[in-house]
């Protein structure tokens, strides 16, 4: 299924938050709306926009905040991406040149604070307390899960357990935001705000396992980025640490992580990974998150949105990008 | 006079905010735990939660919100120059090996972003939609200050207006954020919220001068970081546009913008600008900015807390470091 179809029951809406997000990049001083034009133009799909836009359906959906909020977490999540480009150096991102590798790394890691400053604001106009305070919470959360990934990087004592709180933090927390915030703003009742937490939670840990699995399993071309940069990175995914369990005696990652010879191992690796069962075992794990995101909806008010939220755990496990 | 001379007003409550700083190194992350400690342990002046604290002592002086407030205003502080070291690449700041010369930049980076993340939480605690929103945007201009440098690096076609306009986003926006937040959360009437903000602004430019004036005529052992850095990192300043007036000509700032040679011309420049009126002009600019920080306080009520405004503001203009 498409994510314009899924996006059905919000598509006014949505496109009322790609323009606003547009509008951000019209500021007085032209290299400022440059920089922000390039890093905003990029195409993301806007699944965390769209998620706190159907988490808003189920009971006073109010568009003045959250259009505000949909777009600050999209800032958020681009601000992220611009910090993570500068600090892993990399060059392509959505097959075109990172901001870092076009400006370079101190317009990078600025720029990066300024969307930060800027999803701040738009938090702070939807002018409740509690969403302003799951922002800030947020981005400790993610900053620490991407601290947590740096200082474990090319480490090989890393458990599953280690795995999965590392991407909750990095990649679940704004997912939780998205549709937590979704769930405050419409004055949804604590117990669906719970619910909507725990399907964000789920929902973000599929998606990222799918992210870890595709830099192995997927193509440069519609990946729009060089496939096994987390190994590169010396970061330890789900079907890295499979790997290693499997061959735990001679073993790419192992050779890897502990010389740091990159080429020919991250080439094994990625064979090794497509002709086994690994890639098989990683989608029924991430496929495990996504149906918990299912029972979680499940106790939800049966709408248009709900049927969306369903599709779009659907989407995230078949997703090529 | 001495810094805890000034601070006597706010004694207590200036230790509360020590205390809590040192507080926010407690993290359960052990890795997390020593980044935050190395650099919130650097032993700043505190002027910035100084000023909120005193600025908040004219009407209804509430720690509940001004604690957390003034520790957000230091927290934002250490962030944007533990961003800016990275930026700069600097190695030695207060005396010590920066967290990016320890660490390196990726750990600068993110630990940057976690430390607006704390300091956003802890200014959504004060529960008050004004200083958040201020918050954040000063957040949005300190970004566009230090943007606006790195974009003005080694140009010479900059002019008094630029550096002032500069200074004004990179520095003394946070001063103002640090007086208006203290006015705002004592619920001060607006005209004094506007006098304290004013305040701010002019004390901010005249301590960013007096910085620029130290990077040529102070110490290394006084600064705790090497002289000259400005130059070496092509950032314009008073006293170097000044010594570009006097010496259109043969010039070591023209040479070194034009032809990236430092060593030999940083060194001429530092000479020049010492065997001249320049710092004495440059002095006179910061003390006008001064005497008008002056002027503002004269329109607020007299207190302790007014005379030691006062008094912060001769300080600044004769610190040493």
């Amino acid at each position: 299924m498409q994510l314009s179809t899924i996006y059905e029951p919000i598509q006014e809406d949505f496109v009322k938050v790609e323009n606003k997000i547009s509008s951000i990049s019209q500021v007085s001083f032209s290299w400022l709306s440059e920089l922000l034009d390039y890093c905003l133009s990029g195409g993301g799909k806007g699944i965390r926009p769209a998620l706190t836009l159907l988490s808003g359906k189920f009971y006073n959906y109010d568009l003045n905040t959250l259009l505000p909020m949909a777009t600050a977490v999209e800032l958020l999540h681009v601000a992220t991406l611009v910090h993570d480009d500068a600090i892993d150096k990399s060059s392509v991102r959505r097959s075109r040149p990172t901001l870092y590798k076009v400006w370079g790394e101190d317009k990078a890691v600025l720029l990066g604070d300024y969307l930060f400053a800027k999803a701040g604001e738009l938090t702070a106009t939807t002018q409740n307390l509690r969403v302003i305070k799951l922002f800030a919470q947020t981005l400790k959360t993610i900053s620490t899960g991407e601290l947590a990934q740096t200082f474990g990087a090319f480490n090989l004592e890393q458990t599953y357990e280690h795995y999965i709180q590392r991407i909750s933090y990095k990649t679940a927390a704004l997912f939780t935001l998205a549709t937590e915030s979704g769930g405050v703003l419409s004055e949804a009742p604590e117990e669906s705000i719970k619910i909507l937490n725990e399907y964000g939670y789920n929902l973000g840990i599929a998606f990222q396992i799918v992210d870890d699995i595709l830099d192995f399993v997927g193509t440069e071309k519609e990946l729009g980025k060089p496939i096994g940069s987390d190994l590169a990175q010396g970061t330890l995914t789900l079907p890295a640490m499979l790997l290693l369990e499997r061959y735990p005696e001679d073993n790419p990652v192992k050779r890897l992580f502990q010389n740091g010879d990159k080429g020919e191992n991250i080439k094994q690796a990625i064979e090794l990974v497509n002709n086994s069962s690994i890639t098989e075992e990683c989608y029924r794990i991430a496929s495990d998150y996504c149906a918990k995101a299912y029972r979680n909806l499940n106790l939800l008010p049966d709408n248009a949105s709900r049927r969306a939220l369903m599709e779009l755990a659907d989407y995230i496990v078949n997703r090529k990008r």
